[in-house]
């Protein structure tokens, strides 16, 4: 498969190693937010996050908390952000989750439209019952 | 305290509520970057992510996967996007994870500033024996 995080697992591509068991990976991330932005990854190759065994995601967000523990004693900054983009929103195709350190006036936000979007009793019933 | 989740969550505020158990509640974000923009909340006033035991952090994440599929479902979205912002970037001051479905074209984006941010193995060992 041609996945670049498939062959960061494998070795064949070089990357700045911060963690590795024998589910998980977390390397820098190659175009940082802020410097410290880390990637945890499953060895396996998944898209999505309801893809991932519980074991697995488990132990990424148990490493995600001891990773902005250690951010936390090493930047000191002014909080964090974690993120993990779905679907076509992952460029790599490779389940990945974002961890960076953040600072006021670090220019990082959320760029939105303008559009009113529904907010209603009638869409939580929906998802409810769905669920 | 004043905060506004512990108010929704003691229902002195009302919200529109998708999901509730004894340590977490998941509602509509009043201000949704798309239709079905969900947090997942701990009953619990917790502000980061290391301070959440991991059986509330893994029942919000197992809640987020099931939600996710559900979204999915409901929307038929391009993908979707889990954000949790820390310290001084969590406006309400109780943790809560972000839960959206995603679309081409949705105006949601990354805003980021064009500084060049360091990556090297040497960031890379600090992290690692910090962990």
């Amino acid at each position: 498969m041609n996945c670049i995080f498939c062959k960061i697992i494998d070795k064949e591509i070089e990357s700045n190693i911060v963690y590795e068991s024998n589910n998980i990976i977390a390397f820098l991330d190659t175009d940082p937010i802020n410097e410290g932005h880390i990637l945890i990854v499953p060895k396996k190759h998944y898209l999505d996050i309801e893809e991932l065994p519980s074991e697995v995601l488990n132990e990424i967000m148990e490493l995600s908390q001891r990773i902005i523990k250690v951010l936390k004693t090493i930047y000191n900054p002014n909080g964090y952000s974690i993120m993990q983009n779905g679907g076509e929103f992952n460029e790599i195709g490779h389940f990945h989750l974002h961890i960076f350190p953040r600072y006021q006036n670090d220019g990082f936000g959320w760029k939105c439209n303008e559009k009113e979007i529904n907010v209603s009793q009638k869409i939580a019933r929906n998802i409810r019952k769905a669920l």
